[in-house]
């Protein structure tokens, strides 16, 4: 049963409007709620998380997707099940992890902890608010598609940890630490007039396909715009990895995906919003590009989110 | 690093009044959240437990929650991360569990599937609302305590269960499906006064404890008035098992410990509400017996719950 089918027959089950198909749920009137999981061996490994960098992780994914639904974070409920022989490893997690929840002002209200019996698993509930929640489903043709953050960093990151290739501590530090776009999200939607949002978090591609398939539109990528600095082409050489493809499919950079009117764009100093294509008419959920991709682009086979 | 002294260094960080420390914490004016961990081979064993008892106990565990703050449940987050070998056994969980959230009239609203290496997480967010939530924290002394539902059911089942003792069917099915006590804690909570209230789920003396500690009160069990149906001694003599430290100290029954005022109470045709002690003057968190207890009371070192 593949992860994706579950959230499907869920969703289908519970055909709520503010509920499964975003970054977070709606409740309260203006209160967003969302959870992600952790769990070793699958989202992180021990051997190349220090405890602190996993405690900012862990808030992180879940900040993002606050960021995602401009929504401030408010309170954070807590489940972690550790096997009993990682005392250390534990103890500064969750001393790193209330240090980063005071930094970002939110408050832990709750949660659970267990044992478990030989891999640590932690599950994040995050609660927000917000007067003007922005949705995936709500951009337009003739829209622009913009991002915030860097594409592919994470996944050269990852690629450089699971192989064991020293250097290229940039996109190891993207991938083990993410910044969640927190003040870019609340920026750009007090200032500009965005019509849908996202953060992405499974890869441009995939993240746009599931913003098109809830809008009921399809997108075109300017992929002959795309720059890369050096470093980030130094780093795919060394990886033997096509540059445009990890820029493309690569995950878990927590940047945002924002679509909006032609004429709403402006700039900011903070932070650089990045166009990268366009919202067309075409088949529901469709994700074109300006030119042939010569490439076999491969979908990451990631992890479903309700 | 003990499960309790997590809570309490997460506590002590972030006093937060409706936060840490009750069934639920309180958000958003009336709504109220909690969280709930059941991990494969801690809580649980696929061994004994079919996918349909799982789902029905991960809900109820959660509803339970609700129960002890006096909150009608709403919303459901549910995580789950189940290794791929496991694909019938989870197929009928999802299913199972979306019809017994119908049931329930909860609303599956959003979550996180993804899989492991190899065992199963569940991770349950709920969140209801409460014009009244009952808290832990507000029981006086001179107040009666009592208790719904049964104490030291479900541990039997555990008992019989891990140990493979045939038949005991009724305690069996106390520890694979309690039902949580929604509507008995609606019915006492609107007809009587009650002072405090919280779920029974770490067993009789564990949680009495702690909703002393809350209250800043002493207590005392009657334990000279408790009797025991035939059923129950048989099962415990066949377990080898004192039925005085099965209903003292047996967890995961997920009834109700209730204090209030001693003429606040009436009857009730649907359940039974059994005065068991009352709230003394004494020393915080005190739990006393009206008579000596000549067997040592084993404590449960049971999962912390923040």
């Amino acid at each position: 049963m593949e992860e994706n089918k579950v959230i499907e027959y869920i969703r289908n089950k519970f055909p709520y409007k503010n509920g499964i198909g975003d970054d977070a749920a709606i409740i309260a009137n203006n209160h967003v709620i969302s959870k992600d999981l952790l769990i070793e061996d699958v989202h992180f490994r021990t051997k190349y998380f220090d405890p602190k960098s996993l405690a900012h992780k862990s808030l992180h994914v879940n900040l993002s997707d606050m960021a995602a639904m401009n929504a401030k974070p408010l309170y954070i409920m807590l489940g972690i099940a550790f096997p009993k022989n990682n005392d250390d490893y534990i103890q500064i997690f969750i001393e790193e992890f209330c240090k980063v929840c005071h930094k970002n002002n939110v408050i832990i209200i709750g949660g659970d902890t267990t044992s478990s019996s030989d891999k640590i698993s932690i599950s994040i509930t995050i609660i927000g608010i917000s007067d003007n929640p922005v949705k995936r489903s709500t951009a337009n043709i003739g829209d622009d598609i913009y991002v915030i953050g860097e594409l592919g960093y994470a996944h050269l990151g990852l690629e450089a940890l699971e192989n064991d290739v020293a250097g290229l501590e940039l996109f190891k530090e993207s991938f083990l630490k993410p910044e969640a776009k927190i003040k870019e999200s609340l920026s750009i939607s007090s200032e500009l007039d965005i019509t849908a949002m996202m953060d992405i978090s499974d890869g441009l591609v995939n993240d746009l396909k599931k913003l098109c398939l809830s809008s009921g539109v399809a997108s075109r990528i300017n992929i002959s715009e795309f720059e890369y600095i050096k470093d980030f082409q130094l780093a795919c050489d060394k990886l033997e990895l096509d540059p445009l493809s990890v820029a493309l499919m690569g995950g878990e950079d927590y940047g945002l995906l924002v679509t909006m009117k032609p004429d709403a764009y402006k700039d900011f100093d903070a932070f650089n919003l990045k166009k990268i294509g366009k919202i067309i008419a075409g088949k529901k959920g469709l994700v074109l590009y300006d030119k042939a991709i010569d490439i076999s682009v491969k979908m990451f086979s990631h992890f479903g989110e309700l």
